[in-house]
């Protein structure tokens, strides 16, 4: 599939996304929320986690990988669950199934796609197709929108108040976006050549930003870098991983803005410590005072993902392997 | 705290489980539960939630590290919620101020611990003191007796028909550990020399197995070995970690007997196809014929601890790297 603009408008995303939020509160049963997807997307639906359980006051919400919510064939997937999927060509087999099961059992699905006409799109009820590639509009990638609708359903079901500074923050993002770009690119240059020949980096952060180092540990490193990596929680750091640290052990640790710095604090102050190779990455360093302080903490993961990308796209650079190459996705069956 | 038989003995222990059974059937509009430790701890919730994930009908349950729990402040603990809490030492902070933090908002709490005298045991409104060290009955460690507390819920609140033949499969640890033990005692002195130069060593698996990859590979791994390592589930592999797979990158894959068999059976089929360092534990080897068909996908967990313990145990023989060792912990403030 090609990568530029082919993507459906912004207005027609509006009316996606207003219809979805429409079906969902109009569906007054609903009391769970299942957010289920693989990888990288995955990994955006666990902020979206991450709001419902500090957020949410009726609702329940749980974040699971797609073959493992599919094969728990759990019986509390029925007619009063909302099942929000994303798949980024939406062609990813255990999400495309994880909706058809969803919907067999007469959940409410809403898929999250780059590609309206793709099988995860066709296989659930709603879809909200973002844009991706050459041209786009920052306010209408699929974590953005994700956020937008979560913070709609709550806002709609549990009277948050967040749904509008949510959207009012999402609206800042094609000017947030490349201010966060710049502002980090002679230190992701700097980092990318100082870390060329690590083998391993490890990512910490907790929260609603834990989704964020999981998917720089398993999609930037592992994958598209081969390089090893995990992703530590803040919290569990110090039961544990801690212990690795030495001080030519790189780590990027993220000091977030939601209930969880904190904890994210404390990894960092040990972290710095011991370690020489500790990239700190602090949203409060990402302009996001134009951000209405209720919403500010489960913004901070969109501009991670942004501020991350810039490291990695250093990191591929000065190691002279791209990001897009791969030695199994694409090349054989698995 | 000295590691030989100060434990409590098994009639109380039965009396404790039985007090903490009663108390939490008897509060009948109990409709979530929260799982919460930290580490080591938290890798044995991690099952408990699989349990309710798939037996579970009305009941809701959450597994999160202990730190991450009282951040989120939740504002759905309350009266009707059960948080299940568990400390070896029952010292440790997070989890006894994450017992405060629910108590005071009016949760039922029940703490799992060693020592029924430690701060965490009196925070908690009810204690289950379990067995640990020289002298201690299988069927009374920590994991099996959260397990049949879970089943106990399960039955007494969703009529799931489960706790006796949990009951059952307990009972019988003190035969089946030291079995599997023997059983795996020349393959795991072979794979601990093959292995001790080995800088990195992944684990993974899914659904009720993960908790003993997590573990294995946050405590045993990195902690105790100070051995890289990162616990990758499953079903995620194929959407990212696959791609650091090459013929000497070394892996445990785990293959439980729950429902998600078969996510962790393709990431063996893979793995063992591009990897030659890949130790598979098999559950079907664990002599669990004498369990009932019906628990014995949650019960498997339990043996995978003890299996792993012993090839963590030859590794760190042939590592010269006793389990006991520490650089931070026990030896400064942190």
């Amino acid at each position: 599939m090609s990568a530029t603009a082919l993507f459906v408008d912004s207005a027609a995303i509006e009316n996606q996304l207003a219809a979805a939020r429409q079906a969902i509160a109009t569906r007054d049963t609903i009391s769970r929320v299942v957010l289920t997807a693989c990888g990288g997307s995955y990994a955006v639906m666990q902020p979206i986690e991450y709001l419902f359980g500090t957020k949410g006051v009726r609702l329940e919400a749980t974040a699971l990988n797609a073959a493992e919510f599919t094969s728990r064939a759990s019986s509390r997937v029925d007619a009063d669950t909302l099942v929000l999927l994303c798949s980024h060509s939406g062609t990813t087999p255990e999400t495309v199934e994880a909706a058809r099961h969803a919907r067999e059992r007469g959940a409410l699905t809403v898929a999250f796609t780059f590609d309206p006409a793709s099988p995860l799109a066709e296989a659930a009820e709603h879809v909200v197709a973002y844009q991706h590639g050459e041209g786009k509009s920052e306010a209408h990638v699929g974590p953005a929108l994700l956020l937008r609708l979560a913070a709609g359903i709550l806002d709609d079901r549990e009277q948050a108040g967040i749904a509008t500074a949510v959207d009012d923050a999402v609206a800042q993002l094609p000017s947030l976006v490349p201010a966060a770009r710049e502002a980090h690119a002679a230190a992701a240059d700097a980092w990318g050549y100082a870390s060329r020949r690590e083998p391993l980096i490890y990512t910490m952060a907790a929260g609603s930003n834990f989704g964020s180092a999981y998917s720089f540990a398993i999609c930037l490193l592992q994958e598209m870098q081969w390089v090893h990596s995990a992703a530590i929680h803040a919290g569990e750091y110090f039961h544990g991983p801690f212990e690795i640290t030495e001080e030519d052990v790189p780590f990027i640790a993220l000091l977030g803005l939601d209930e969880t710095r904190a904890v994210e604090q404390r990894a960092v102050d040990f972290v710095t410590k011991h370690s020489k190779r500790v990239l700190v990455l602090d949203a409060q360093e990402f302009g996001l005072d134009v951000v209405a302080p209720e919403v500010r903490g489960v913004f901070a993961h969109l501009l991670f993902n942004i501020v991350l990308r810039a490291y990695a796209d250093a990191l591929a650079d000065h190691r002279g392997h791209p990001l897009s190459v791969r030695r199994y996705m694409w090349r054989m069956e698995y």
